[in-house]
């Protein structure tokens, strides 16, 4: 089996060395031997072992009548919408790492591979190396998914995991996630939700088998967290995440992005560094989790890899995957319901006129009072929350 | 779809609810309808909607061309083993939830139902409802799994996480885990570890591709395990799991089925009362962890149903499995190497004779000297426990 690698970056040059490490295992799972013919690039990689391979033109790929599988990993979604699309028309399978791609147009695609016999997968699209697109096609198929809630942002967590654990404040472990490496130089993606935004709407898509469009999810990243608020969550005995999460709310579905406060013995709390987490609930199969890591290089590759050997044993059938392009009207999140803890610079009696009954927490902070609140939608928040200066609110997992 | 479930016991039963309750999405992602025709057990069952159903007889199955997929549910290797056997002659593909049929026969029957082009799968046989086989299978393609670590055994992880929780002694635990339906009247294949041997058997045989025996698996339940040893567990910030374990050396693989003492920041830590978690490591993944119920009516129906889905829409098509029966030789456990937590009646300076430099833990226990030593092998510690009276002995994870 020949095949060609779109893009060589971080996950692209990833998949060329995860074919090398592991080539005669890859090829006893796959039936044949799995060889990288072309890569393409806009770049030149002058001593690089691949160099010969480099390639700047796709038409003369979608040409190539011995390649059977392509990879995308270039990211965005043009060029490479353009070019999926027209590989799949030309009969190759295709598979993806690139999220921004399958959040906007993988019903689409879907339905192109389908159309021409082929297959289009994404396993590496959320999640990184962690197995969770195919088990929600092809094992949780028995399970009415009623909840997803995933830490599905590797950046944030690390940024959190460090705040709690050395009592940092944002600005400073943001400086020094992107001295590792793990934060870009423009981090919003990361720190404003934008990344875990997407992941979830490919998630929902796949469980209630419509097109979740990420522009309508509520979306709140971590850039309002502050050393405070982890000094009172710890007071709580809970942990924050930047959460993705999607409620089954009769035949429509709840999903919101933004930071939570979850208590100690919810599985995702021991998320913990640049892990993710998927933590999901079916109605028959109960509570599950799938943990690993979210990004990286090889992690990443290896979720493409395994598309490549499912690829190769599925040459002449499309696997079925359940996402018509129709439309999911989500449930307006103003109706979502949920607890909230509350940091004010109102009084105690403001705060129990506004909200009523709720239960106050003094860590000893100066010129503030904080609180936890019962369950109520997101619109009887706000309305409450008028009635007090709100220094910060995060929701309770 | 027509199906036949052999076996109407709790999980047998809970299958037959699952195509009840989801019905209609399980048609959808099947493609068909799924209707049990057949119900095959030794008793009857008055009053039960299913009563029409019941059968005494697996040879009218065998001859109903209308029966494509066979549910085994009856546990046990015979007459499970001729029943399946005869039903994959007959071309008709099938799915089981029974470990002891599949960790003695499994490669067998995988090869059976190949040469009649239909399917044997067995999702529901290790870890319940947690997707864990087909992961295995389908998703870990592209990696060489170094190490499986996991909690295969839900009563014995509830009885441990009771006696974390509570302090109370074995047969305390053992009795409610009994009075609550998780342990069975006779708990020997939960508590002395044969169940999750069994377990681990199968998944380090579908990790490389043959056969690996479960009675050569060293295995060692949790009946030794004392309210003093948790007291102990808690000063070292660690929790006591009955692990089974499975790691990759060279050409070989050593497995284990022994309670081991975890840190708190092991993933498999987290993993309290019946739930099970199987972590593992793959050379290009890294870490990654499933979690979820391995056991229960309704989540191993579950996977069950799964498979189920998974063998109607591949009726004509063979799903490969790489297990082959050729035997696959473990590592003589006794050169298998770990660290260990030892509590002896002898004092500290037969301990310091014994095994050199070790580090003491003192939690105030009249009569007895208690320490952790570094790693080393089996064999080894054998040979210097002689030196000294061991009260117990937990290895670390």
């Amino acid at each position: 089996m020949k095949i060609a690698v779109m893009g060589y970056g971080t996950i692209g040059s990833g998949v060329v060395e995860v074919l090398k490490i592991n080539h005669e295992k890859i090829a006893r799972r796959a039936g044949e031997n799995v060889e990288v013919k072309y890569i393409l690039d806009l770049r030149e990689f002058p001593g690089d072992p691949m160099e010969d391979k480099i390639s700047h033109d796709y038409q003369m790929i979608v040409d190539d009548p011995e390649i059977g599988i392509v990879v995308e990993t270039m990211g965005g979604v043009e060029p490479a919408y353009t070019f999926v699309r027209a590989m799949l028309e030309a009969g190759k399978q295709v598979t993806t790492s690139n999220k921004n791609l399958v959040a906007a147009r993988g019903a689409e695609l879907v339905a192109v591979a389908r159309e021409h016999g082929v297959n289009f997968q994404f396993e590496a699209s959320v999640g990184g190396g962690i197995p969770i697109i195919r088990p929600l096609n092809k094992c949780l198929t028995a399970d009415e998914i009623e909840e997803i809630s995933a830490i599905l942002n590797g950046t944030t967590n690390y940024m959190l995991t460090k705040m709690a654990d050395e009592g940092a404040d944002f600005a400073e472990v943001l400086k020094d996630a992107q001295d590792k490496g793990y934060a870009e130089k423009d981090p919003t993606a990361d720190i404003e939700g934008h990344d875990p935004c997407r992941k979830i709407a490919i998630l929902t898509s796949l469980v209630c088998g419509k097109q979740v469009d990420f522009e309508e999810i509520y979306c709140e990243g971590i850039t309002k967290i502050t050393a405070a608020d982890i000094r009172y969550a710890k007071a709580l005995g809970r942990s924050i995440k930047l959460l993705a999460s999607s409620r089954k709310e009769g035949d429509s579905y709840s999903c919101m992005v933004a930071p939570f406060l979850l208590p100690a013995s919810h599985p995702l709390c021991g998320v913990n560094g640049v892990f993710n987490g998927i933590f999901l609930r079916g109605n028959v199969l109960g509570d599950a989790m799938f943990y690993g890591s979210g990004a990286g290089k090889l992690p990443t590759a290896s979720a493409v890899v395994a598309d490549i050997v499912d690829m190769v044993k599925h040459q002449h059938t499309n696997i079925y995957i359940d996402w018509s392009p129709e439309k999911m009207e989500l449930v307006d999140y103003k109706e979502s319901k949920n607890a909230f803890f509350v940091r004010t610079s109102s009084d105690a009696a403001a705060v129990s006129k506004a909200f009523g009954s709720v239960e106050f927490i003094d860590i000893g902070m100066a010129g503030e009072t904080a609180f936890t609140t019962g369950v109520m939608t997101e619109a009887e928040f706000e309305e409450r929350s008028a009635g007090v200066a709100v220094i910060n609110r995060i929701r309770l997992g």
